[in-house]
């Protein structure tokens, strides 16, 4: 059930070359804030800005010649779109990508521009998923999910591999939880690569799905989407459900002006933009604070993809 | 007149180890939107956020012990103010800061943060010098001028020695051009490390007092001071002016859209904060592209100190 190490070692050697080593990054004035260390992962300085980019290159580079020669499809309107378009293109293959129609046209058009076809439907998950389909028909496409998918989740996990490469001897590693695909790479790098590491999540209040889900013991669902995170609003899959509850820790709600307060003083402190969703897991940091003392932290800043005509602040 | 090899190289090793050794990124969205390979020294991740923090240590680690005792005396509204209280917290001496009454207050916090004793004062330089007079007179404190000191100019220099250190074969380095301390510096630094680099400064045409300083030979003044980069108002000082007037090979001026510009897509790109005064030296760059085709090009990104409630897009 739970990839081995091996799988990830593969992961490591497919990705590598194709995306960045992003840099760790640390502040002595957001340590004093936390009252811990903490090592900053910066994944919002990877291509195309996001952490997205390992699992949508590791994914492709896994398929079939005959599968990369059809293509490949998926829909969103955030970074897995653009991530997927990005790697198609570097890798030479199709790629798909079916967007709601009130999608930014910034993001449009960033997907464009790494040379995806765009294809534009009705913004419910039901118009995606029919689109989706047809696209897989019509040609063939292999369908890339955005977090549940095992490539996926082991081409994110890369970015925690290097971080505890850097720094074996984290206590704990904190990222954001949206469709889980983050969390549940980073817990493997963890199992694997940590010395007795530890791994917690961060998720708003206003779309705990993943919380409500480790107390369930099923996958619950979000009936709000109302948060500055915009990139955590989707809920777990079945590929990472499984992962997350054998290996992660917890995970820490926190409110709307945390998650604000938090990525205002990444942003003036440390001189680097990460996208509010970005900033959950050090806005959790901050709220629980006392069980964090004098530890050495990882955070994984997961994206730097914001518009800055539109921001929090 | 102009300072030695001997004289930087105890410039970097008096400031080595107070200071960041800030990193030096690269985009290869901005290299191609360029037509050059792009070099961007990061001093906005420096100490308080900008190269100012490397004059001010130099500064104040060349006084004498009698000196150090009697603390020293800056004006600013700006980051020279805020390198000055660090620098001087950081190396146990006392530091005055004259600030005129309408500077923003989180400035002003900013430097009494920092542990420095605030003067506040009228709004015109008169009041600020009379003001910076009356402390010397009383207290026995050193006056540390922001770009028209020589030890400030040999600590600034500091960044571009590094910068050179990890690319000895750059074409060219260009920074914005405010007071000169930073152009100055950067010059003597690609006099003495460089293989043949030379210096171009960019400055917005609202305030071009340097350009035109460097026609006229002699120091000229701005009546305006309407531009976004609030950090390149000052005019030239008789010490920093010869040796611009030697070194530096021409001054591009930029409009203030094109500053604007140049900003958000250091911002969008490489995703990191810089003031509106960093983004100059790349609008510079854009505005006369034909110029610099397939060129390897250091920029200094000189500061990060911004006001997120207040940005130009």
């Amino acid at each position: 059930m739970i990839p081995s190490k091996n799988d990830l070692e593969n992961a490591v050697n497919t990705v590598s070359g194709v995306v960045h080593r992003t840099p760790v990054l640390t502040s002595s004035t957001l340590n004093e804030m936390a009252g811990a260390q903490l090592y900053f992962k910066c994944e919002n300085f990877q291509k195309m800005g996001a952490f997205k980019m390992r699992g949508a290159v590791n994914a492709i580079q896994n398929l079939s010649d005959a599968q990369k020669k059809a293509g490949v499809v998926t829909h969103s309107s955030g970074n897995f779109g653009q991530a997927v378009a990005l790697a198609a293109k570097n890798l030479g293959v199709t790629a798909y990508v079916v967007m709601p129609q009130n999608a930014p046209s910034v993001k449009k058009e960033a997907v464009k521009g790494y040379g995806a076809q765009v294809l534009e439907c009705e913004s419910t998950l039901g118009a995606r998923e029919e689109n989706s389909a047809t696209i897989q028909q019509q040609t063939g496409a292999t369908f890339l999910h955005p977090s549940n998918n095992l490539d996926v989740i082991l081409g994110n996990a890369t970015a925690n591999v290097e971080l505890l490469q850097k720094h074996p001897d984290l206590d704990l590693i904190l990222t954001p939880v949206g469709g889980g695909g983050l969390i549940a790479g980073t817990a493997l790098a963890a199992k694997y690569f940590g010395e007795n590491c530890k791994v917690i999540g961060g998720e708003p209040f206003a779309v705990d799905d993943a919380y409500r889900s480790l107390r369930s013991g099923k996958i619950e669902t979000n009936t709000s989407a109302k948060t500055v995170a915009d990139g955590l609003r989707t809920h777990l899959g079945d590929i990472n459900f499984p992962i997350i509850q054998e290996l992660v820790s917890s995970i820490i709600r926190v409110e709307e002006d945390e998650i604000i307060h938090a990525m205002r003083h990444i942003w003036q402190r440390m001189k680097i933009i990460v996208e509010p969703s970005s900033a959950v897991a050090f806005a959790a940091v901050l709220r629980e604070k006392e069980k964090f003392q004098n530890k050495k932290i990882g955070i994984i800043l997961s994206g730097g993809n914001v518009d800055l005509e539109n921001l929090p602040f």
